[in-house]
């Protein structure tokens, strides 16, 4: 790997580790708690979690490789032609092992209580569907939810960094789409739009959330390629 | 219709469909619930719903047709003589199309619960006033509340959109001013200063919904005409 | 008055409006509702309703007054020598006006209720302290508290809008400086900092919203000098 | 001291005072209360308060001394290269008096309650540890996520204050940050990732504060130089 794609595979890396770190710590640490007398994030915190993890880290590592930490984003900016196959690569391992590791920590920190912990079912932020699952919907709403807002994701992505967009404002509102996304789907699926960031907490809790996992590697890169081709009809750069 | 004329017909369809999706969505999936021990999004969550929907299309879209995504601004901004009667025609056009459109996706969503799914009145984040709506306003108190809200929300788009605003934060700026509006009006009437996003939920919760929806169609193009007016006193570009 | 001078005074009598009927209204309608299921806006929600205020106003009106909406933003942008005492006159006169008609504005709203509306002491978002306001702390507390908080706001003006700060982010950072003030001092006073905020609603609400008014008149415009001084011991232009 | 570096001490002092004052006031004057029928700020109201302190001193004072307010900041910025050992001791010496004076103002306004005011264990937003410490982590878990956090905040703060980074947005890019650090890490040790917000809160509240505070001393500092490190190995100015 020359230089210039190895800072890029680690910007990623660290990237979407945060990105986990942050967001499903945040939603498997603080989210359902109260402490004493103080309420815990509930549903508006853990939106916000998300999406501003990738406002920070749109700041912090789009200068270097554009800041995706995501392959359905990887994947839509491959489709619209903005960056070759080869990177795409580069970029999709470095999101998946810093998904893992983020994960990892989480999940080495939520065993540090005193009390015996319970991670339970779908645990460290983990992404499902159906009895049992937040407010219980049904597998193919899962999928359509996932695909829509996914397709909505990757619209306002290459919108904001196209030539008619605005640099100083894109990743802000790349990350606020992100908190929508949140806003109205943690009671369906708990919201991926992101398969890194569904693989690694699924890998370490098992069960129910490891056997539903190909639905949020899937309805994502769908919702991808949909939103590129969404934004096409709307402007053309060539 | 020309090329250029059916981008910012399509950028308007989608942006009025993603903000009724994320904003109404917000509210009728994830507002109220509580899962498990995690609280829902409350009225700060649906406000932040509803305003950052517009933050993050005017950076998205903002660039292609301005971002209206409502009747009321396309009234304000036809009244200040910045487009034409028939750019408006089309924008309105594409505006309900996409608001129905949203209001429809988020029926499809809510219908895939495990448990049956019952709407109860006023569906889909539909606005109204009255005896069992929100905090039960009477309907004059409906009418000022969203006109007044109106009148400044077209005050400060034009304000920040003008030759002496900041382009860059113009977008933050009218996002936050609908996120005020919510944080008002929610109890009032479920805030609408948008026919678009009142027409689309109305359509499929009938009812109470539908038979006044009326107002919610005046009272926003009553108010813009009025904050057009305000901001001439203050200032005029030409 | 000149027509500059009339701009500047329209547009000062309608920022000041729109802040008090935004965030008193927020506080007074939604700050402390529960609506079915849903959740009212807490102290985070009334915090943001202040601050954001400031925001969309310092884009829409920036370009025009400055955007003080404070008669103690105001005596420091005077003390500091960066307007004449004229001009402070017709801002603070404006600001006083717009106050009053936004406390007039709400006060209508409110009594549109169904259920006969009992507005009880301090009504309207109305400042005090004391037995019976909020989490009861003495007067020297509240003088203290408004005094302190003031100084820290009119360095952070006094600092963003200076030669080193950045026009472009100075509004957000102002604004933001606000929804830090309340997230403190809500259970203390109910968060003045802004005499025109205060007086408004003291008018219509009576009682002892109005024989408390004076510290709220006071203590700010002590604050405001303090700051006005603190960001002249750090930098100064001439 | 020359005038320039006098410059940067008051600024830092300042900073630093107003850093612990709004954020640990937040938390401890209105984080857990409930007034009437409203509610208080809970986790996320809180780790606001502390993020948005940043982002608000960073455009007040970022022009002056780059705005660090934390003994962490000024070493991973020392370990970067990019200032000099004497200014760090100048940065590190009125950071602590800043957060002593806040912390001192804070109990002052606390015991300003005309009820008996019990401060209580880990009073004025102290962070720790432990048992009877919000949800019980021990001491590793507290040392490891301290450290962890500390270096994602530095990898941001260098990559957004960077030649790549944007001028414009990194003190909203920092400040999220901090925000997302709360997010995760309040239950854990209420978080510090700063030792002067940590030192002066513990000088007051005494007890297992003040034998706690050396963790939040330390690991931030481990943490700092760690995050300068990771940097370097995404993007070399040099």
């Amino acid at each position: 790997m020359e230089t210039k794609t190895l800072s890029k595979f680690i910007a990623e890396l660290i990237g979407t580790f945060g990105l986990v770190l942050f967001s499903c710590g945040a939603a498997a640490i603080a989210g359902g708690d109260t402490l004493a007398q103080t309420s815990g994030l509930g549903l508006l915190g853990i939106s916000l979690a998300f999406g501003l993890s990738v406002v920070v880290f749109a700041y912090a590592i789009g200068g270097v490789s554009g800041c995706h930490i995501n392959p359905a984003v990887t994947l839509g900016v491959l489709v619209s032609g903005k960056m070759s196959g080869k990177d795409a690569l580069v970029y999709i391992t470095a999101q998946i092992i810093g998904g893992i590791l983020g994960a990892f920590v989480l999940k080495t920190i939520l065993t540090g209580q005193l009390a015996v912990f319970n991670p339970g079912e779908w645990a460290y932020g983990s992404n499902g569907w159906g009895a049992g699952y937040q407010n219980e919907y049904n597998m193919m709403t899962a999928f359509i939810t996932e695909t829509v807002l996914t397709a909505l994701f990757l619209f306002v992505i290459l919108g904001t960094t196209s030539k008619i967009g605005n640099g100083t404002m894109a990743g802000l509102a790349i990350g606020f789409t992100l908190v929508l996304i949140h806003l109205v789907a943690i009671p369906i699926t708990g919201t991926s739009v992101n398969p890194a960031r569904s693989l690694g907490p699924a890998i370490f809790a098992g069960g129910n959330a490891i056997s539903q996992v190909w639905l949020f590697l899937l309805a994502p890169l769908v919702g991808a390629v949909i939103g590129a081709i969404l934004w096409k009809l709307v402007y053309n750069e060539k």
